[in-house]
């Protein structure tokens, strides 16, 4: 029992936990017990980590090892401060081998302008992927939560007048719990990484690292099925941070024309098989579900500007944008005939604020400093979101680590969900007039007056999107002062419960209904104290910038949450405000803890690089950051020795220098090249040894194609069978090596070393000397190891898992 | 007579014209006679270019050298295939030496956040500032119009009567010539950088560029008072580009805290007094310009990006957008003050167009063909437009180069603009009922029936920020077809006339004034052939995309024109067809000329990097794109040697590889670094040299300081006097110089070295063999060098001038 838990904790501690990454790298996990693990080159302690201690250990010893493995249980908090050596890098930099410049300088002018449309095509298939997606869970969470609802309406106006309302609520969280426990299943069972918004996931593959599954046809479904069913099952969530991983997964699908998953190759956009290129389509991807997500393309692209540009191409951008467009008009225009009204696109986005008219709604200067005191709040609120969050998500990964009871988990949550609600609505003593202009779908009468209705189940009773709709738009009065602070409390603390269950779901939505909702409590009770209508006519104008406030409290993103929200409103005169309180919002919760997102990517230990190195780094060379010895290779090397530098799992690099003349003396060589892992997998196994070259002359030349057929999954160095003849052949790596990477002298200080490899991509930066010999490597790691702490800069420990 | 032509022939085919730029870089105008020039170094012929001939040589025999320079003045159209060796570059790369490091180290944590606090006010002031100047200009120009409008309207009315017109014409034309003439004679005589719209120069600097005087404070106040009076002259100009250049020269000057020119040094913001800083405020300028003239913060952002950003820094990134904000909100206060209307900030930007309510006006599916068309056309329009504007600069460059026939020139344009307004309001019949909704403030009643107005003045007799809002938004049918085709006409010829004389303006508002018209006529055409009003209801929507059309077809701006629009509009439905529209036309455009800006960029021979090396150059690499022999020095160099190298004008690098052991007999020496020419200037300005540091010990040690005072305008060699024996003392650069600058292997391929140089914004790139020796230096005409032309890759010529 205890070591399942183990290993279940291993699992769920990290994102790339299920077992099926066959290619992705030989799994590290089980590589303790055989002593390989030690690899001493790199600094700091904290080697082993609780993930890192395989079942095979504690199977023979379980109690002396208890206490220790208590003792380390105790250390999961200190998670974010480790590195996870298990993430890999993109390969944002192409390898300008001698093969892919010959295949280059084969081409035309015209083969390039080929590529350019092709490039312009697969962006607009994203695009159109993408909002069909967004329109499918659109309608489906419409239609079950319609349907839901009714239900749940009819139930509780049959028993409100013979009393009995138990059976509506058991109905209510029945159902919830239905919808919940299906999605649940499906995400805990079949792909965690579908788990969340997806966000933080591909903020890190943006960003350069490799989240194992996280594009995978397989994940999307999952992720597509859960949301509508989280959704559906009335959570605090929302369906649009998951469109961003959908339209990621897209973009990674359709700019390789196949799918590993379903083994079907379509044999187009080949060109594209590499990372480089692939990670431009996958922003143009995540572009396009903020897009369609929020009706809000120009956001859209700066989203993926801000979580994911190293160099702005404006050709790039413009593709971007042309995603990003065509998901939103997609969206429009499916929304439009389902709605009934083909041709009129009003729906850009999944999420629909209304509309802000700019002739009703101004604000005014003396307004400002009560907007700012707004952020303020936002960011506190924000910041005790985030702690509360992160000491969950501790307890999760410690306690709640199996998938049935994390379904257990959800399962409650979706039944207490619907018990509070249920019980503020009953209790709930609110009554409004029936408009004729409500935006209510589902106006409960209960226990009110005819011609009234219930004003806490507007915002109970209904999808998040909707509610926070109310809350911006329902005319002065519409809400009571205490209705709106109890509902506040109440899905704040249901929201964070929520976020980090094993369900697909953002936490976008319910931070905007939570802020709304203070929101509109302020501006009401500003209308209170200064008792002039007229000035502060429009609580929906402060419901708008509290939700604004609690979002930017929550995530901290900055420009393109700004845009969005602009976006989404349909107007532009508030994005000044937006502007301010999201800033103030940032600037006092980056005071108490980081945004939402990044603890989520800490506690995950990824390697993630900001924009900038530390500032205080200025003290650090390459010389101290740098791994070294690096294990380098000769022009021509025996095929054996490549075979045991794969195999062992110790040098974990996947770049290894090619020098001239690396004598056994340990002396180092001077740089000719570099190769990658993954290039000399694919020569071990077309087995291409000088030997054979000579004498089978028929043999075929090694093409890139040959590199990218196998491209992204390359087999493991364990699948490749090496004779004992072939052991003693020598490989030519002049021709795959790229040979000229970058490299940085020893004594380059560590923000010119960071801005080179953010800049441009890197995965691996050559240290040399003043001879052009090598002396180490830079990777993602020895540079994601530094950050600003309290006193200043800390080093974060690396650790296998 | 002929000699002066010339000379000023050479003065005005470039943008750093005016002789006064002492320590911008001694000129190299007058060096072809002492035979310095010949720099045979580099590649291509065509090294004597117009310009780089002195008045010193015609002087002496002008007859036999007629021929030859007639010849040449023929070769005046290849300007653009020449590359001036004459601008330099920005060192957008730190230098990180030992003196720059030590600062850095000494600084704490403290100190990085004040700094940061630091850039945030300047920003703010920048937003402050320009907003402000947006004000002024926007204040003058309607006090100034509004008087000269209802003075010729009070003529108009009194001579209708009576006959007699003439003279009112007289008034009119003499009206605009004075203000006309009164701008161009401070532009032409003072500072001619400041005419046009300056967004081509502040592209080139943005770009890594120093144009001379560009962001002067000079320039600033010509600019201002240019424009005001060239707006105010009825000239069809328009107010916004302007202000993109303002912004960037408030942004340069309070980013350093002095001002050169007013001698004054406030000993602030010292730390920012280097090329990178200020490049990153010139950018926030720029954008804090753009948000001014728009109303368009998020639209500036994406314009200093989109030309400007090598690296996306998400924390400069949300700086600009912070001075784009206080930009547009300063600008926003002030003139509602002046409206009468203080705190209703209802004028984001210089240019309203009004707001294009979302309920009342969406676009149909089956319209966007229609839109399609329109960008087409657009496209074509736009492409004409250049191309004629092409020849009338070429033609204005060999002939119109003196300041005062320039200023006449003007005078031209100004009496011809309004005499042809006058022609086509008088011929005109095309009476129109006045509303009260009308916008017009100057109805002309002239031969219409009372209570109607003559629709043609509405288009001329205005500014033409109104005339844009009276085509988007005046009710169908206040326009005839025939006027509007026949104002189509006569606009776009005078605009393109226009665009280029010695006055400053921009082209946005006559480009979107053109296309509101045609697009206006194409919406009147499309309702007459359909004849179903109630489809085609509004034929302001088309205006607007005619509008969109005709700009993206000149400019051929994307993602940030896009932005613009939309946030000048107001509104984010018509997002999707703009962008649809400027895509269009670029692409159509692009097939037949370059962008409007991107011509006059390519006249002044400036070497401007575009985003990538072109597709086809993979096959060149370092060794052939690298300038070479290479001028190095010695760890510890003999002053004699580095001032004769400086004084060299042939050596016209700025950058100096420092090399260990250089030995006399040419063999390449060990790279340990690299100096500038501004760096060793300063350290012979203050005698660092070996033999005095041991001498005397009281000396003061050469600080930052030292460097940071004499930026940006390091003296010239020729200033600084190095006695006999100082020639023999030496120097130690060990401390000074950049100990890492980056490095590239031979073989590396152009695209390589291009990404490289790009991405991180260098000025030189020293290019080595494996021995680490240095072989070659790539500087930015190196690769500027190459592009695309019809026939593949071509390599332009190297000129001085």
């Amino acid at each position: 029992m205890f070591k399942e838990d183990m290993a279940n904790i291993a699992k769920k501690v990290s994102w790339s936990s299920r077992g099926d990454d066959r290619g992705e790298r030989a799994p590290l996990l089980n590589g303790a017990e055989d002593g390989k693990h030690s690899n001493r080159q790199f600094s700091g302690g904290g080697m082993f980590h609780v993930g890192s201690r395989s079942t095979v250990d504690l199977e023979e010893e379980i109690t002396p090892e208890e206490d220790i493995v208590k003792s380390r249980l105790k250390e999961i908090p200190h998670n974010e401060k480790l590195l996870s050596l298990k993430y890999e890098s993109l390969d944002y930099d192409n390898s300008e081998n001698q093969l892919f410049l010959e295949e280059e300088r084969r081409m035309s002018h015209m083969g390039f302008r080929c590529l350019e449309i092709r490039r312009w095509v697969i962006c607009g298939l994203i695009g159109f992927l993408t909002g069909l997606i967004a329109c499918l869970i659109d309608i489906a969470v419409e239609e079950l939560a319609g349907y839901k609802y009714s239900a749940v309406k009819q139930n509780i106006e049959k028993f409100t007048e013979f009393g009995g309302l138990s059976i509506s609520l058991i109905l209510w969280a029945a159902l919830n719990s239905a919808f919940v426990m299906v999605g649940a299943i499906a995400v805990a069972f079949f792909e965690p990484i579908a788990a969340g918004s997806g966000i933080p996931q591909i903020k890190c593959y943006l960003n350069g690292v490799k989240i194992p599954c996280v594009v995978r046809l397989k994940t999307l479904a999952i992720k597509v099925f859960g949301v509508i069913c989280s959704v559906a099952g009335g959570l605090a969530v929302g369906k649009e941070g998951p469109m961003i991983h959908s339209g990621a997964v897209v973009a990674a699908g359709v700019s390789q024309g196949r799918s590993t998953s379903l083994k079907k190759d379509f044999k187009i956009f080949e060109y594209f098989r590499r990372d480089t290129e692939k990670r431009d389509f996958v922003s143009a991807g995540a572009a396009a579900g903020v897009s369609a997500a929020f009706g809000a393309p120009v956001g859209g692209v700066l989203f993926s500007l801000e979580e994911g540009a190293s160099f702005w191409n404006q050709m790039l951008t413009w593709r971007i944008f042309f995603a990003s467009m065509i998901s939103t008009f997609t969206l429009n225009f499916f929304l439009s005939i389902y709605h009934g009204k083909p041709g009129e696109l009003s729906s850009p986005g999944l999420i629909n604020f209304g509309r802000f008219d700019s002739d009703t709604v101004q604000y005014n200067l003396y307004e400002i400093p009560l907007f700012i005191i707004m952020g303020a709040l936002g960011g506190m609120l924000g910041a005790l979101f985030n702690v509360i969050n992160y000491w969950l998500t501790i307890f999760r990964i410690r306690y709640i680590h199996r998938p049935c009871l994390q379904v257990m988990e959800a399962m409650l949550v979706a039944a207490v969900t619907a018990t509070v609600a249920f019980a503020m609505i009953y209790f709930s003593n609110d009554c409004q007039p029936l408009g004729q202009d409500s935006t209510e779908e589902y106006p409960l009468q209960l226990f009110c007056a005819d011609g009234e209705y219930n004003s806490m189940a507007t915002a109970f009773f209904n999808t998040p999107e909707r509610s926070v709709r109310s809350l911006f738009h329902n005319p002065p009065g519409s809400y009571n002062p205490l209705t709106l602070g109890v509902f506040t409390l109440v899905y704040f603390v249901l929201a964070v419960w929520t976020y980090g269950l094993t369900v697909s779901a953002g936490v976008f939505i319910p931070s905007l209904l939570i802020g709304a909702a203070w929101g509109r409590l302020f501006g009401i009770l500003l209308s209170t104290i200064t008792s002039s209508q007229s000035i502060w006519a429009d609580p929906g104008k402060y419901a708008l910038i509290g939700a604004a406030a609690q979002l930017g409290g929550i995530v901290r993103m900055t420009l393109s949450l700004t845009v969005i929200m602009v976006e989404a409103t349909g107007n532009v005169t508030y994005g000044f405000p937006i502007m301010l309180v999201l800033m103030t919002a940032k600037i006092v919760g980056d005071y108490f803890i980081e945004g939402l997102y990044d603890i989520h990517i800490k506690l995950q230990s990824v390697p993630f690089l900001h924009w900038d190195a530390p500032p205080t780094s200025h003290w650090l060379t390459a010389r101290e950051v740098m791994s070294s010895p690096v294990t380098c290779f000769n022009r021509v090397e025996r095929v054996g020795r490549i075979v045991d530098v794969l195999s062992n799992t110790s040098t974990n690099h996947n770049g290894f220098p090619v020098v001239a003349h690396t004598t056994e003396n340990e002396e180092p060589g001077k740089i000719c090249g570099l190769i990658l892992r993954s290039q000399l997998i694919v020569l071990l196994k077309h087995k291409v040894f000088v030997e054979r070259a000579s004498s089978r002359l028929s043999q075929r030349r090694l093409q890139l194609k040959d590199f990218r057929d196998a491209y992204p999954r390359f087999p493991p160095i364990q699948s490749i069978h090496v004779s004992q003849d072939e052991r003693e052949c020598m490989m030519d790596l002049n021709e795959f090596m790229n040979p000229t990477p970058y490299t940085v002298p020893q004594e380059t200080s560590l923000p010119r070393v960071f801005k080179l490899f953010r800049a441009l991509g890197l995965r691996h930066l050559v240290v040399v000397d003043d001879e052009n010999r090598v002396v180490g490597l830079v990777t993602r790691k020895d540079l994601a190891r530094y950050h600003l702490g309290k006193d200043g800069l800390e080093e974060l420990q690396l650790a296998q898992t």
